[in-house]
């Protein structure tokens, strides 16, 4: 129930985000509801195509999609008002990420995976989905050089299993990997936590 | 019988539109062939995969494969010749837009999906094998900021699917949708008609 | 037994190539991670996808990712120790390249697949994870436009498959498969030897 309303809020304003990129790249009406949809809903599909997890969560409920489109063409109509709120969408995009992380090592628990793979299965659902918008908008991919962000995923997929692990009911499980997931991602962002880059110069690489 | 027919001109079509933007990249061979074939049957093969419609098209028919890689690499000799036939090759791509949309509708429909999602199907099948092409070229796509493409795939597949609501025959359905349809693709061409445009100065965005 | 331990070998050497692009963009430890292993398993991954083949190695298998994760982690700390055995590198990457393409065409089939699709499998299976390596990076895949590559994997393909269709048996036929495909490639790459180019001004191009 809870996760519920958390995933509808957080597909709206992942939808959000990727109409934004794709205003960036001057696209029609049909490619701000691509990236929207695949930055929205892109991780879980890409989640439950690795695991061979049929069908679909859009196919079975065909009303996320029509969220994602919908959220897509208002932002284009609402961009100057949205940006605004920057402050807003980092927050529901914090909140996205760590429920997006939940639901996905929901579904590698439900397929009875090794618990590895369903850590894996809430990262996956949890960043992929910006990871298609970058790719798709031709950007270097921010989840790759930016403040910690798949780790938070990682770190929330951890305590998760850990907590149910140990016994604890599954609404305290989600509620406390919810505000520790989200406290760690606006620190992160706050105090620019990033993970260690590694650089290496073009003359130097193998290929 | 007449779609299969039609299928065919159209994956061969979109076999040589991918050749050539290979050749604007200066691919060897094999990177013609992996293009043109991604271009000709990547729409029905992202599909078939976000529906787990088992075993894909061409695993079933290897042939497909073989048209795509032949009229790939022949496209390598002929490039010159075929560029004096543009107008040949957009008429073609118009037809293959309706052709694979009918395919794409009827698949979501064989599998007793909700009517939305046999659009989608419809749409992916139509416009996802242009959208690889440009992603594996690294061009901007096409599909994402040129004239009307698809939302003759939209149209052309709530067309068919209402015929059919309406009791009309699988047979005339199916022509009138490819009449309406390629009529509306040659119009949108003509015309230069065009969705709406988003367009967001890179430092208003919220990433 | 004899394949096990080449795939482990080729599983690190490309995890390791993954790598080193991942720092030529500068990467956070996620996107070294990330990169390394669609490179090492991603060939796989995209055939088991193509065949709905599930469930997929690394999900059965969780170490391998284990082992892409960590080789890739490794190569930040050792890549200027690493860059100075590029011999090395293209070595185990020949090596790798022969070996994902038999596994690749064993898994065809043991499905029990068309020739031919056994042997796009054995492709799909060697050069998909370069592909996909150069896709995030953001480079036009080398596999496009370089030395031999593609070609050496069709080939290792059709003679693996043919001197089982003869009747010999597993063992002297990978081994045979891998000598042959190994040399093939490293002459190659000593000789230059490449496919014809396909090269088409931009001007002259139908989109």
């Amino acid at each position: 129930m809870l996760l519920s309303v958390l995933y509808i809020i957080g597909i709206t304003a992942e939808a959000m985000t990727g109409a934004l990129s794709a205003g960036r790249r001057n696209m029609d009406w049909f490619g701000v509801m691509l990236v929207a949809s695949a930055t929205a809903i892109g991780g879980g599909t890409v989640r439950d195509i690795l695991l061979g997890h049929y069908p679909l969560g859009w196919v079975k409920h065909p009303e996320f999609l029509v969220i994602t489109c919908v959220a897509g063409v208002l932002t284009t109509g609402l961009a100057k008002w949205i940006i605004k709120f920057k402050g807003v969408f980092i927050r529901l995009d914090a909140l996205g990420l760590v429920v997006f992380t939940i639901i996905g090592t929901n579904v590698g628990i439900s397929m009875g995976l090794h618990p590895f793979i369903c850590i894996v299965s809430g990262l996956v659902t949890g960043v992929f989905g910006g990871l298609l918008r970058d790719l798709i908008c031709r950007q270097t991919p921010l989840v790759l050089h930016e403040e910690l962000y798949a780790s938070i995923s990682v770190i929330a997929a951890c305590l998760y299993l850990g907590l149910l692990e140990y016994g604890i009911d599954t609404l305290p499980t989600t509620i406390a990997t919810i505000v520790v997931g989200y406290t760690l991602r606006m620190a992160a962002v706050r105090f620019k936590w990033r993970l260690p880059n590694f650089k290496l110069d073009s003359e130097e690489a193998v290929h």
